[in-house]
């Protein structure tokens, strides 16, 4: 499933071809300046089949000519030469490859594609690995490899987050704001077109590799879902947190399928439920994408969601408040022992129970507020501490680290600091920062987002990933009676229903099932019932039944002559709150569940929210907690509260259903599902299975 | 309304009362000690009675040994003392105080309270004017006083932009911040409690000083509403954008009144309805009130919403394309001509169409960027020209400012550089931001919404704010036909209803009006008729009216048998998309209007919007506009558009009636309005005043 970036990132040997003193903009002469910077950290052989030396060295014409095989060729050539001389290359044992140009098809052009087709040919053939094309390159940190065209870039700091861009223009300037904010780095590859080494190469690379501890993605597009989703798995079980910014978010929804779920779900929704399934942390931007690893960084995983907040300003205390309730973050409960412990250190007036202000006053006594800080980390209500910190700009400030340090060697819970406006940082606040052993996160909508983060996937790594079931489900249990037994096994309890093929077939039907019911049109040119007012509700006796049938072949006739009616569908009047759940093979990330409230309106609202498969209670109680109209479920105008217990049943029967027929189901739909009160169970009304 | 500002900002003469080497910690040496860096901007005296000489000057006893009389007395006493001080002061023809002491009553102290209110009695009698208490200080720039209790806020530049801050804790730290982005200051104050001068004073000082060219505010409550909005209403006349951060969003809703209006307006609610009114630029975070300030302060008002944006990152333009999608940001078209003219200047295969990515090659010609630019801003297409850029972090770094500035130069509108990652602004890249006269905008989220900041600040200019009507009208218009006849004039057309005291005459009522009919009991037991099962829809004939008629009567015997039944609504049968509009006075902030779809959607999904009065038909559709289910407005699902103009009208009727009747009316509220398809008009069929 992956390509091995080994020889990629860890060359014994590296040829740099088109290496000229001038040519290619530069960039031969900086990538060799950044080697010879770096001591030379694999065997250096140029290659120009028009020169014979260059700083000091021999150049050789071409591969064949090398006296060792090369494991890595940094190709600063035209994009038309560089098939054939590849080609050369692997002849020769060439192992991979980095092409920094352009011209590989991008925005259409049919050489440039012919020319990626013929480079796809030879990886394929040969086992060779490429990174790029149109990408700037990729740095080893442990071996100070920079493989950059520019020398400007030296001087990042090693450390223990690999990253991924695809985007190459912001590659460099994010690396350079995250080392002043005090990320070190592992390795890092700006991507490209990923003609061969992918974004899921690359985590896969990162996560066997020791150095590395979390993973830093800015991805424009998934290539290769499958491999992404195992890689990501596999990130997970390592307790290596990915952390991504995704570009295109507002992409339009995928094209309406035959179904509803297909319409809901954009890419984005479904990329965001297998991100919260393998526990990727999805960043909003390009800033907190940095302060998220920062807070990361210190692989101290929260036991609960709890955030205990303590500072010295009661505007920041307040703001503070404001985005924990815009993200939905847990402020924790303190006891009343560690209450009163803190109220006596604290200003007179002020309460000691979490969110903390301390009172003005504290900031003239920081031990005490250190204290306060360290009393609160010792309740079991909170289980990450935020402390308010900011960084001293210049190196004789007078602040003092052990202020955090204390608090952060005193527990064993997340510890962070957080900054209310984004500051300068200078080298004296990052060495500070470096004491204190604690991040001092920017800005405070950035701080909850981030802890947010923390608690997300922690609570993923925690729950881990629950395989899919063998898609060896029958088709016959799809049909007639096998599937009505199975729906009602897995908790999608049907209403009764029977079926006339004549108006007064359908009023017998009704009579002898009792009355009201509900009359549905039978007919492939009425897909869509309602709007051909091809449903009637609330039908009391034969008569009734008898006029509505005809009245709605009528109205579809007057649509469609020629449409064809095959019979009416009668069925047991159930009343209660409607729902929809449907389950839809996503053709890139696999199957996935959408619920959403209330008939029309789901679609007018878009209130849903979505999982992957497979869907079991947790995640199911998740998913209807996540609707903003979830009110409606609960005690709601006077109507009793929802049986919730019976929708979660019917919810993970659907997602076994599913998992196990997806051998022949594409789609499988319950619109609507009429949910009664507590105790009283629902009715799946409509149940519509669309085929592979 | 307003207390003047004008003797604390601009003293004459200064004394700090409580002088001493090392009391108060240290306060009055550093209060002092600025006013001598400041080459002592007023005339200074130091009042303590148990000294003679301090820092080379007499120290007198009080204010009555003091050669003359003082402008501002700076009190730095314990808060006991203050009220008896501030009365000695007063007696001596004393104009204003500062104190920072706290124990004014916060928190519910009633020795405090009382203290506040003896204060408060002198302010009233003499004049005084108080700034505090339980505050930082303030600073007037133009003079270079800074009555701030500490030396290390030195340095802070003058500038144009005035400053108030409810929150002392984080005043300075907002300032420094700021200050390295490039603001610059007229005024600032730390307002602390506003036991006196408040919010709206110092907002009307500022819209009248000539230094200040715009507002930015951290607020925690607003005091006196009424002064608050005279102030926000001078500033937008004056063209001073008022930019403000508001604790405390996250309050729960007010305490449900007797009108859903009432239940869906949270104080944050309304507060937002009035900054849209008045201009007021509401920003997310503290970080982002510096960046909507840096673009503010270019003044330059786009004619248009339109932003035209240059880069040469794919991924950045990415990014930017989301966020202006996440904020409703308009991005702009540029004409053939211009793509024409743009298109061989970029790198191949890219588009010239906004938004521009030039390609990576172009970072290499910065003056084609730049020319790039310049045609960009030359098109009708775009209002705000948004440039990618970044700053140098050192002195010697090769960017050229004219890159920017030439783009500036070249056109009226604003143009602005975005930042993808905040960066470190060192001195030097101060140094270049000001020579591009351009903001370098940190980060890109910030970036859009500081440009939708602008956007809806230059609309709300351009609009300027409508007055009401003047609140004449008879109670008697709001009874009975007069009632039936002022709703049909202004939109809110009723249904066809009749009355039957008993469930005959009520059949014989619905009879003379014509069937299929809508039967409500009218009851002062069943307010909320649909919880007590007290309305029947679609009755077709008399005796099933006089059948629903008893049920109901029934249902509420059953619920509580001592309810008055009066008698009985019959009205016309009406089908359509229900909508519901309220009227209502807050008591902060007057009049305000609130629509919503989809009857009891509405409560749990919380789709609705809301403006101040009063609503004209543009506000009206912008109104339904911002609703997340507007698309059950349009064609949806099969049925026609609905009759958008009709609901436009009944809302600017329904905001004309409250407006002229709001001396009778708390609430006026439409519930449901039943919306038919287009041309077809609308049914008011609830309408329920509420008397003040």
């Amino acid at each position: 499933m992956f390509h091995s970036a080994e020889p990629f990132f860890r060359p014994k040997t590296v040829a740099i071809v088109g290496a000229s003193e001038s040519g290619g903009a530069g960039w031969p002469r900086a990538i060799y300046q950044n080697l010879e910077f770096a001591n030379f950290p694999a065997e250096v052989y140029l290659i120009n089949p028009r020169r014979e030396e260059l700083w000091g060295r021999k150049v050789y014409p071409d591969f064949a000519s090398l006296p060792e095989q090369i494991d890595l060729a940094l190709t600063i050539i035209p994009a038309e030469f560089i098939p054939d001389v590849l080609k050369e290359g692997t002849d020769n044992g060439l192992k991979s490859a980095l092409i920094y140009a352009a011209r590989f098809g991008e925005g259409g052009d049919d050489v440039g594609a012919k020319r990626a087709d013929q480079l796809r040919d030879l990886c394929d053939e040969t086992g060779l690995v490429v990174c790029g094309p149109n990408c700037m390159g990729a740095m080893s940190f442990p071996s100070n490899s920079l493989f950059y065209p520019a020398t400007r870039i030296r001087g990042l700091p090693v450390g223990s987050t690999g990253v991924v861009f695809q985007s190459g223009g912001t590659f460099m300037f994010w690396l350079q704001r995250a080392a002043e904010r005090g990320l070190g780095f592992s390795y890092a590859v700006s991507s490209g077109n990923e003609l061969n080494l992918d974004l899921a190469d690359y985590i896969n690379f990162l996560v066997d590799d020791d150095d590395t501890k979390m993973i830093a993605c800015m991805v424009e597009g998934i290539r290769r879902p499958d491999a992404f989703i195992e890689a990501a798995r596999r990130a997970l079980e390592a307790k290596k947190p990915v952390v991504m910014i995704k570009v295109g978010r507002s992409d339009a929804g995928k094209e309406a399928a035959q179904s509803h779920t297909g319409a809901l779900a954009s890419d984005d929704t479904v990329l965001e439920a297998v991100c919260h399934k393998y526990g990727v942390i999805r960043c909003h931007s390009l800033d907190e994408m940095m302060e998220t690893c920062l807070v990361l960084n210190q692989r101290r995983w929260p036991k609960g969601p709890n955030i205990g907040m303590a500072g010295f300003s009661g505007g920041g205390k307040g703001l503070f408040l404001d985005y924990s309730a815009d993200e939905g973050a847990a402020i924790g409960r303190l006891s009343d022992e560690t209450v009163a412990l803190i109220d006596p250190i604290i200003d007179p007036g002020l309460s000691g129970q979490n969110p903390i202000d301390c009172g003005a006053g504290i900031a003239y006594r920081q031990k005490d507020y250190s204290k306060v800080c360290k009393i609160m980390a010792a309740d079991d209500g909170v289980d990450i501490i935020a402390m308010q910190g900011q960084l001293p700009t210049t190196a004789d400030d007078p602040t003092d680290a052990t202020i955090f340090s204390n608090v952060f060697d005193a527990t064993d819970k997340p510890v962070i600091a957080y900054v209310r406006v984004s500051q300068n940082v200078s080298p004296a606040g990052l060495a500070f920062q470096n004491e204190t052993k604690v991040p001092f996160v920017q800005g405070l909508p950035q701080t909850v987002r981030a802890l947010q983060g923390l608690v997300r996937y922690t609570d993923a790594m925690n729950k881990g990933v629950t395989p899919l079931l063998e898609a060896d489900g029958d088709k016959a249990d799809l049909e007639g009676e096998a599937f009505e037994t199975l729906l009602n096994v897995n908790g999608l309890t049907p209403p009764a229903s029977g079926f006339g093929a004549t108006p007064e077939e359908a009023a017998k039907a009704a009579a002898s099932m009792g009355f009201p019911v509900v009359l549905k049109i039978v007919s492939p040119q009425a897909s869509h019932k309602t709007e051909v007012g091809g449903v009637a509700l609330n039908l009391d006796d034969e008569v009734s039944v008898i006029a509505a049938a005809e009245e709605m072949t009528t109205r579809l006739h007057a649509v469609d002559p020629d449409a064809e009616v095959e019979g009416f569908l009668v069925q047991e009047m159930v009343s209660g709150t409607e729902v929809i759940i449907g389950v839809r093979e996503d053709p890139q990330f696999g199957p996935f569940m959408v619920v959403g409230l209330g008939g029309i309106l789901v679609e007018a609202m878009r209130d849903v929210s979505f999982r992957m498969l497979p869907v079991g209670d947790v995640d199911a109680r998740e998913m209807l907690d996540e609707l903003r109209g979830k009110a409606i479920l609960g005690a709601f105008r006077g109507s009793a509260p929802r049986d919730i217990d019976a929708l979660v049943k019917a919810m993970c029967g659907l997602s076994e259903i599913f998992a196990r027929h997806r051998n022949h189901l594409a789609d499988l739909e319950v619109n609507p599902i009429i949910v009664g009160a507590e105790g009283e169970g629902l009715r799946a009304v409509d149940v519509r299975p669309v085929w592979r």
